[in-house]
């Protein structure tokens, strides 16, 4: 599995549509991985990510600890491990180990990439302000992967309650917009 | 167009997946829309979200003077509107009359609802201090709304550079996830 390195300025277009992301840390050489939904871009250049990370996670210690993670994007593929690994707990079970996932070393941080993930980017937290009241985590990204082997992956995108919407067509329209 | 209310407990389930909104303003008796992507859940109840909304825009001023606004959410049938809205300032144009959408009086706040989206959350601004910063506010949903017309709406999920992807299947799996 080769990864390519992705423009920074792009990752916007990666996080914008709102994907499912699957979070590794790794604390106390223990890697682990949580599935999240809440996050949005805050910047381009650099790429800044606020996120929430509830105080429940078994990775909030371990980010707010190392203050770095990794933002995995998974495609419709994956779905059964990234629903999998949101439904057990990292103090309890070797994620990687229970869902056949590849830890990958990344170049910049101590958390693994996962390899299976079309996208991997590598993150430190940048700003706790706002921590204590909403478990909101502020990353910047500092290097970006892509899987080129994994051509116009569809991403997932959490609805609640169990129900996933898969990403479908894609239309261009010119736009200003970010 | 009779709008049904919607339960402030479900919220995050039409934010989650990251749709882009549409985001009215009244300031000085004057509405205004603009487009936005960089939203995220931060709170189930009440919902809070939070929002980059830039002070390039227009909107900036009116949310901050008014600490009031509504997320429209439209689906892909608005796409040209939801463009053309994001390409165009309200300091000069008439974005209701321009691309011939319904403004409504929602019930708790002055800015208007977009008839046409298939949902529209009332919102105040609840929480400011990273807004010198980063222009992000957070946002309390305090009215939800739904046209229950509107059946399966097919959501649009902004890719940048005028790349939009529109929401496709849904698919089941047990999940503990928000």
């Amino acid at each position: 599995m080769t990864k390519k390195t992705f423009p920074l300025s792009d990752v916007y277009r990666l996080l914008e549509p709102g994907p499912v992301v699957m979070v590794t840390t790794s604390h106390k050489d223990k890697p682990n991985i949580m599935t999240m939904s809440w996050q949005t871009m805050m910047e381009f250049v650099p790429p800044l990510v606020g996120c929430v990370i509830s105080g429940r996670n078994f990775s909030f210690e371990a980010l707010t600890k190392t203050k770095e993670c990794v933002l995995n994007i998974p495609s419709a593929e994956l779905a059964k491990q990234m629903v999998g690994v949101g439904n057990c707990s990292g103090s309890k079970v070797d994620k990687f180990k229970k869902f056949k996932l590849t830890a990958l070393p990344a170049s910049l941080v101590a958390a693994p990439l996962i390899a299976e993930c079309f996208a991997n980017l590598e993150c430190k937290v940048v700003d706790t302000r706002m921590v204590n009241k909403y478990n909101f985590f502020v990353l910047e990204v500092i290097k970006a992967w892509i899987d080129p082997a994994q051509k116009n992956p569809r991403t997932l995108h959490s609805q609640g309650k169990g129900q996933f919407m898969v990403a479908g067509e894609t239309i261009k329209l010119p736009s200003k917009m970010a």
